[in-house]
């Protein structure tokens, strides 16, 4: 056999700290703001849907977290995962680069989506939480926090946008499975689902109302609380164990990369492998190339504004300072459900800002036809999200082989596509085209923003 | 953190060799005959289908036999595969059995399948063969014969059961993702295809009427072989991938097991896991206690007769003795699709006879209830195949609390149930039923047994 083509670590090696970029930002983050008030938000008025374990890593300025024991035993059934050298694409591409990538799909839910909703699941059940709630659009993070709230005993309530609800009945028996909830929103399990259904009785739901629904819930109930699962602080913190692991991996190679890359939709898969790597270029250390790639058709880093928006459509979240569409914009119906957000992690949009993340964006069907290329090469069928990471690899990986530069890339792959095969049936059948977000639209929706001195 | 709970081996482990039992069986196996003439089948009839460095494998009765690079340059993206101690469930169960599964379902297809596949698509390969055909029910086998084709450049092309390519099409997608093509069965392409729509033009299919397309497709083109994923002895061999990394990851654990389990539709990875440990008693080790779980209404081990037979309904492959319950046996439509199988693979057959296997079924209510206990434990959501050997563990460690003793218990979780979700979706919605197979039935398909001097 030639060299290796995946660097294992054991369950020993799992990161023992998360990172907190926080820490070592050059300049600090703009406050998230109270909705109705447009002051900063208080740790206190976060309570009413966070347990404080949570909010204290939202704000916190700790460079390294504690991963607590209990998260830590469950998180090695899958990690560390591994990291691949992808040295059938490389041949494939005939390229001199070295392509590298960290396979998130090996967690149970298939993305690495698991590893914020353990964490979160933990916090809440020392604190005495019984349910939390939560919204799913796609349903990879709906079937993350319920089989985390399977590890932990905690009753799960997920509010699945109710045209996913109908059109992916797998994904809701997977939530079930894990002992979870799964109700199609808007529903009439809440007020603002009433309210909706009264006005719009064929309403097939959105992020936004999902939001609004779970939000609502957790804030009314005692035992409740709400999880989110991408753009806040904490949530990007979970996820740094990807790129602390990619170092350690990444030295095992004996490899040290030129470019880091994820796709980004809220930020948390990108933050996760990336903010290890810009950490230690504040701290004085190398500078690599770290490329957010989102779709073409919600652009969020690439096109929208960073500004003071709401979260939610329902604008009962708090306001945050981020790249943003706006938060009425609907992107147009593109394959891939994790970046159809509005806007973008706070953290990732601040980083973007100071000029350590180089955003770009592709259209839908050059990244499918990346996937099917790597999934030839690699094995692995990629999740169309992660598609968007892999189109940016084969890219770089190509201008290489017209310069002749040995470069070092390493990248995210987020999740497989195991539960996406509707996705790669439309594209395999010619059914997909590309799609453009309408300027008219992302105007209206930017118009829409906030009011904040 | 407490313990490992999973045992990891890297690359450079993979073995070199898999294990032919055929070499330490203390009777020699019947031969396969001719299902025309009767009279045991030579190397040069099985030409017409099957490349000879698999003929080789099917027929020798050297102990070890070497797996050759670019095959163990494909497989170690995936192994060797983690061996996990199941400590939540044994938590869960509150019994002081041991129990330890090797996961399987790490595979980019999600089953052991791909450990074969890869294996045969390499010999056909070598010998300049252009195509593969194929049949597959679930679609676990011709999803990896899908990627193995691709990884070797090699066309495939899949017989898919008419009624699950209608009911599966994300299978027929996952294929396609690959390159293979993937054709409903019975079909206009083959001769035996056309005849039977001429007889019956809504023919939903079967496995026996899709192998025997593939088949007659394979004898009547030079450059196209057949490739069958169960049940033949060079397909046991290369599973035993499986069983020789498990005994080197309990040696990591400092642990023996007192059984091994499997669950047995055509016998390949019960033999994968458990082979390894019988050729070591067979060889003057100690004994392990070897069960092979198989679904109650298709009980070929537990209740079938043990004689020569056809391998499928049109009776065009090899006649082989084997536990069978007639070739003509249809099942009732239970959902294991990999387990719905009137035979048994030969080797197991005859190890079964001859007092090394303890086989044993369970009916499928019980078999999904293991499957969503084991899955809220550990994780892990198995395929509704692996569930059968599942539910076998804990009945042993279930045992084990009643009787206090410490046994350690080892099954096979052969692949995960991502793809099957409509199983259980219908198990957890209350639709599924035990369902047992007619004596009068088999009894019937019993009476057509070929007759063997």
């Amino acid at each position: 056999m030639s060299d290796p083509v995946k660097y294992l670590l054991d369950e020993q090696h799992l990161p023992r700290f998360w990172y907190n970029i926080n820490a070592d930002l050059p300049e600090p983050m703009f406050p998230p703001l109270n909705p109705v008030t447009r002051q900063p938000l208080s740790a206190d008025e976060l309570e009413v849907i966070f347990p404080r374990g949570v909010i204290e890593q939202e704000m916190s300025t700790e460079r390294e977290i504690e991963i607590p024991g209990p998260v830590r035993d469950v998180l090695r059934q899958w990690r560390p995962s591994p990291l691949y050298r992808a040295r059938r694409l490389e041949q494939a591409l005939d390229t001199p680069a070295k392509i590298f990538y960290k396979y998130e799909g090996v967690s149970p839910t298939g993305s690495h989506k698991a590893n914020s909703a353990v964490a979160q699941a933990f916090y809440n059940k020392i604190e005495g939480v019984k349910r939390l709630t939560t919204e799913t659009g796609a349903g990879q993070w709906g079937s993350s926090l319920s089989l985390a709230g399977s590890m932990f005993g905690l009753e799960v309530l997920v509010y699945m946008v109710k045209v996913s609800f109908n059109q992916k009945p797998y994904r809701r028996a997977f939530m079930e499975a894990f002992g979870a909830r799964c109700i199609a929103s808007p529903s009439d399990t809440t007020e603002c689902g009433r309210k909706i259904l009264a006005d719009t009785p064929d309403n097939t739901g959105s992020l936004g109302m999902a939001i609004s629904e779970a939000v609502e819930l957790a804030a009314q109930n005692d035992d409740t609380k709400y999880a989110l699962g991408s753009v806040l602080n904490h949530v990007l913190l979970h996820q740094t164990v990807i790129g602390l692991e990619a170092q350690k991996q990444l030295e095992m190679a004996d490899a040290e990369p030129d470019m880091v890359i994820g796709c980004t939709g809220g930020g948390s898969n990108f933050a996760g492998i990336a903010f290890p790597f810009i950490g230690d270029h504040l701290r004085g250390g190398r500078k690599v190339q770290c490329i957010a790639v989102e779709p073409s058709a919600c652009p969020s880093l690439t096109k929208g504004k960073f500004a003071y928006d709401y979260g939610d459509t329902a604008q009962i979240s708090p306001i945050c300072k981020m790249h943003t569409l706006g938060a009425s914009f609907v992107p147009p119906g593109f394959h891939a459900g994790g970046l159809r957000y509005h806007g973008m992690a706070p953290l990732v949009s601040h980083l973007t800002e100071l000029g350590h993340i180089d955003p770009r964006s592709y259209n839908q069907l050059e990244c499918f036809a990346a996937g099917l290329q790597f999934a030839k090469a690699e094995s692995i069928l990629p999740a169309p999200e992660s598609n968007h990471a892999v189109r940016a690899a084969i890219h770089e990986a190509e201008k290489c082989r017209e310069s002749g530069e040995s470069k070092t890339i390493l990248f995210n792959l987020s999740g497989h596509g195991n539960f996406d095969m509707q996705a790669y049936t439309d594209y395999i059948g010619g059914k997909l085209k590309d799609l453009d977000y309408a300027e008219s639209e992302v105007a209206m929706a930017l118009a829409g923003l906030p009011s904040v001195d």
